[in-house]
């Protein structure tokens, strides 16, 4: 257990025999072995992934699969997802069968807005800096940054709006200012976090040289300039929308169409009441954003703390779907902040992520958000119907049991002999490794 | 853009043709062949890959690297980190390197309590319901779910309480059945939701034939039964102190260790303060976490959301890390939910999750909490000392430099060029493009 001078400096191979020298048991030529097998054939192919990251050793495998049949806004899609969750894929290829059939999804981006800061420490005369601000100050910073925004401008986008907040209440001597962006099909990040260093900049000089300003209060400290990942004004909606009656029947819970709508809208009730059941409720929400976040080459860290903290906005954390049944029309929406690109990024520079796009259709980043929402409400729909009808361990476990049978090396055959046992039966772990015992003990069709 | 039955009984040849004809411009050739360049050249290996998800075309590629140099609780690891966001590994192995020569980073679990719910409508005297389940219910119940928990009691773990809980206020006839387990190095979805709806079968059936509930009373609706998300007892922290003065000048910033140790913990108040600044300083934690949760096969959806719903507990959306400067010493913490395991699910599945383990000399799911936490720290620290003394903005766009450099084709040559020119310029892509057709056109080294 050893630490490393110039780790980064080394090669890839170099890093390996030193990683499998001081951590690992394993032979380091079967490490390497291992490792290389994850590469990429083309050499030039594999400096790209190499250079998305730093001391990287190889490639992460995640499936890459699709969900057909979604229908948004009348266009049918086939959506491209990753992750390595089992039956998210398949609940969401559900979801939109079943809406596909019931008139589809609709969605509208209701805005763009972006939204980024300078944190800033300032003692003085508030009113003086608001007053100057808003006669001189906010002018001549938009000028000066200028250079950096004529580009996004030139595209339909650019600096939206630029304000000064006193925070002082948070923080002694603190301010703000905020500045909100429209970055069209970008996410955006480094074009805002540019213009904000630009800004902070340009703040600190004109205040320092403004002759209104005397002593300390010549004086900016700038503590932080940084976009912000909560964007509640980049906001989409989603919604399917049908007769209650059209629902139809889910005899294995012995529930007809009203009774299914009377519980599942409960169940959603129940996560925006309760923030232990909203946490998983939004939980499967993220699973089918993410794997498309995942799959378009957008920041799904981004997307979750966003989505979360939107969650929390009311003071406690809520559910971001909604359902409602009102006389005889079952109306289920999620209304979910997106802050995703379909240009810069790794959005084209990741050859898979280029071709999710082609996909989808080379959509903008306001269709993509659209798309994105829409898969969130399928993966939840599926979810919740699982729950309030056969429970989610019966679907799920099927998923799991193949796993789990693989992880034992199950040939085909026990697979299949598996899949007809457990059919009516507990999976888990050990139940599973139990039957494969007895069943190369004394049931191999061999003997 | 067609619908489709039956999707995933074809092959994954037929699906890729189907989508080729149906949804993209290119040859159905090429495609065919791009996505199998990312297949492993081992069909047994790639089977398994296939069979973690549904509908699977290929692999997604996430770069593979390591952080070396983490010294946590005295002991050196070396990181392995999956993340597709250039310059977290790079920031990560950096915050470790510094803390390395600063004692490294302590880490501590402070509760392993996963959790579950049966939603249930009921309509009674609750009174009557709390007594019967007091004095009978509660022993039936648990031990209706042995047959499930013995496992898992063997291992150390299993059920640790069952409580009802009335939560009519929330919603009418609502109920509550809230189990806690302890799941030792897994996990524990499954077989928390396993036990979960054994509870509810055992309920229904326990109320219905009980001679003290009469009419109404005799009929319990489950509305579903799942496992938590939000695990706020499942809770690690991870910290990283030394003398102000032992913190090292900056001078590219003009701060000296006093002044860098205010400037920073007055950043880490603000994100304490101000929601928006809180969702970007987590998401930054987020970025180191979800990269080892990754890597080691766990479901960073589930870690994400418990983070963020944990992070807005107190009513407003806050910071997991924070900052102490008291006397002569710094202290920098972070306090988070992780709940992660190091046995079941993808953990052993996946042939690379199963070497981040190794990587990580196979700890148990209490050593993998203090790992991550202290890498989101490590991750946090250096995403704030960059923020308040050069701005992120400069590392960030040298990193993103070659990505862009790569998008346009750039040679070698082109990229050394570039990286020099830019070492004093701002990083944007039309500043880029920009500079490569001039290069290009009047500079090129054969003119």
């Amino acid at each position: 257990m050893s630490k490393i001078k110039g780790f980064s400096k080394l090669s890839k191979t170099e890093k390996i025999t030193w990683l499998a020298k001081h951590f690992l048991t394993s032979n380091p030529l079967d490490i390497a072995r291992e490792f290389s097998s994850y590469m990429h054939s083309n050499a030039e192919m594999q400096k790209l992934f190499d250079g998305i990251s730093e001391n990287t050793l190889t490639n992460f495998y995640l499936p890459y699969g699709v969900a057909p049949n979604f229908v948004i806004n009348g266009r049918t899609y086939v959506v491209p997802m990753v992750i390595e969750e089992s039956s998210v894929v398949a609940a969401a290829a559900a979801g939109a069968k079943y809406w596909s059939d019931r008139g589809g999804f609709q969605a509208e981006v209701i805005s763009t807005t972006k939204v980024g800061h300078v944190h800033f420490l300032w003692r003085g005369d508030a009113d003086k800096l608001f007053h100057i601000f808003d006669t001189e100050l906010k002018d001549a910073l938009i000028a000066e940054v200028q250079h950096l925004t004529a580009n996004m401008e030139a595209r339909g986008g650019g600096l939206k709006s630029l304000e000064l907040i006193d925070c002082t209440e948070l923080e002694p001597e603190y301010f703000q200012l905020k500045a909100t962006f429209e970055t069209m099909d970008a996410m955006g990040a480094n074009f805002i976090n540019s213009v904000l260093e630009a800004f902070a900049e340009a703040l600190t000089e004109e205040v320092k040289s403004h002759k209104a300003f005397t002593g300390a209060e010549k004086h900016v400290e700038v503590v932080m300039s940084i976009l912000s990942n909560f964007t509640p004004e980049c906001l989409v909606k989603a919604w399917v929308s049908c007769k209650v009656s059209e629902l139809g029947a889910f005899p294995e819970a012995q529930l007809n169409a009203q009774q299914f709508a009377r519980k599942f809208s409960t169940a959603v009730r129940i996560a925006k009441a309760d923030p232990y059941r909203a946490t998983t409720h939004n939980k499967g929400i993220f699973n089918g954003i993410d794997a498309v976040v995942l799959a378009t080459g957008n920041d799904f860290r981004a997307i979750e703390a966003c989505g979360h903290a939107f969650a929390a906005r009311n003071g406690r954390y809520e559910s971001l779907s909604e359902c409602v049944v009102e006389g005889d029309t079952f109306t289920f929406s999620i209304t979910v902040p997106l802050a995703v690109g379909t240009v810069g990024g790794l959005t084209k520079l990741h050859p898979l992520a280029k071709r999710s796009l082609e996909i989808l259709g080379n959509p903008g980043a306001k269709e993509l958000m659209m798309i994105i929402a829409s898969v969130g409400l399928a993966q939840n729909f599926s979810a919740v119907r699982a729950l309030v009808t056969s429970g989610i361990q019966k679907g799920h476990m099927k998923m799991h049991l193949t796993n789990i049978l693989r992880h034992f090396g199950a040939s085909d055959i026990e697979i299949q002999s598996a899949t007809t046992y457990f059919a009516d039966k507990t999976v888990s772990f050990s139940n599973v490794r139990e039957y494969l015992q007895n069943y190369r003990a004394n049931l191999a069709p061999e003997k």
